[in-house]
């Protein structure tokens, strides 16, 4: 069968996560209806990262079998017309060989989590980044993240449902990017790693917000890291404000020719 | 009455515009009500721009008279609390003196509009953004804008019913910027003028396309400009994509100090 990879943009809102539920909205059962409206018998779909409940995907990149031989161009148009309205569409596609797996050959995931910090409501960006109405340190929450970066046991920031075999994880970046906004102040954290621990991210954002408020000194960060205790982890930083950006392989499937 | 000068964000999409309807829902209906919870009897507001239905403001400036004198920041903080759950907010509020207008002391209005060019269906960015599948030269848009710059007859740009006594105005910047995205092109187009004619920034920018696309070569623009004929105007772009971004005064009502 020929297989197929898919570039992902969603809104996470209104699902319940990637994974396909039962009795709930999830982002890969939206993608395996509209499949299911191009052929019968679609088998289930694999994507690089499985997104919780409420996170949004800019690169997400997921994978399907394909009975008939399908113009990639011609797919993302069909599956983009049968997801409306759903806010989910397939940004690229590409034929792939049938040993390539989206989760399995990935060596790389980007995340990219948004903080916007002012006193009023979000209006734009409601339901898109974390509201922060405190002021934060970026520049201490820089400080912070850096000891995070390389090989670490990362139990402090791992979820207790985490399925993942080892709480070691090698962050190859974790940076405080401050973004100058019309009315307030965002901050966009950017990690990357081969891969993460089940609610990682947003562990490690939710501790560094501690930091940015004052709540926290930077070094507080190590400490907690090393301490390897998910009781010593600060908050869990809401789905909102995160995004799977992209995903890395050892050749990119979307690029051209 | 002490006389208050009220920075406004809004998403335009649940709106029929700014100005109060008598049946549908109205910025300034839903800021009259959230300044009725305040205080009883609280005179009909003003605004720099009455933008249309469906057009949004990061920047958009009113005022409002009261009874009491109110602390700035607790007004702004009471308003927004009456708000919710409508998109809009009030991200700065100062005191002003009694003969300052929100519109008659303005001198300058800034707009910018936004086009996010790509194939598949929108996303974080539905309903914020004119989408345009096919592609668009944003140099060539560029090249078309200079000939808009400067004091002209803008009668070609101007919507049949607009109420301005006169056509000319005088357009002190038309800016074509290009922003990579993540998933596509975004291309802002940034105006600036002592005021505007009803429709005539969407007038503009739907032409733009249209050089962008190469259904009208550059210098057409300058030629349907001159012939001051509104049907040879291009299409109007979509309300979606345009924010008023900013007022200018002699001097800046939210200045700290």
């Amino acid at each position: 069968m020929p297989r197929y990879a898919l570039k992902v943009e969603y809104d996470g809102a209104p699902f319940a996560g990637w994974q396909r539920q039962a009795d709930q909205p999830s982002v890969q059962g939206a993608i395996e209806a509209a499949l299911a409206r191009l052929e019968e018998g679609v088998p289930s779909i694999a994507a690089a990262g499985r997104t919780d409940a409420g996170v949004h995907a800019t690169g997400q990149v997921a994978q399907c079998d394909m009975a008939r031989d399908w113009d990639p161009f011609r797919l993302s148009e069909a599956l983009n017309h049968h997801l409306k309205p759903d806010p989910v569409a397939i940004v690229a596609c590409a034929r792939v060989a049938e040993d390539w797996h989206a989760r399995f050959s990935a060596v790389e995931r980007r995340y990219t989590y948004r903080v916007i910090v002012r006193r009023a409501p979000l209006v734009h960006d409601a339901g898109q980044a974390w509201h922060v109405r405190g002021a934060l340190d970026a520049e201490a929450m820089a400080e912070a993240a850096r000891a995070l970066v390389g090989r670490h046991d990362f139990t402090t920031f791992r979820a207790s449902i985490c399925q993942a075999a080892s709480p070691v994880k090698t962050m190859d970046a974790v940076v405080v990017e401050p973004v100058p906004r019309a009315n307030g102040l965002e901050i966009r954290v950017h990690l990357r790693a081969r891969s993460f621990l089940h609610n990682q991210v947003r562990s490690i954002v939710g501790t560094l917000e501690r930091v940015g408020a004052g709540a926290w000194p930077p070094e507080r960060v190590g400490q907690v890291l090393a301490a390897c205790d998910r009781a010593q982890c600060g908050p869990v930083a809401p789905p909102q404000g995160l995004y799977l950006t992209g995903v890395g392989y050892p050749e990119d499937p979307f690029a051209q020719g």
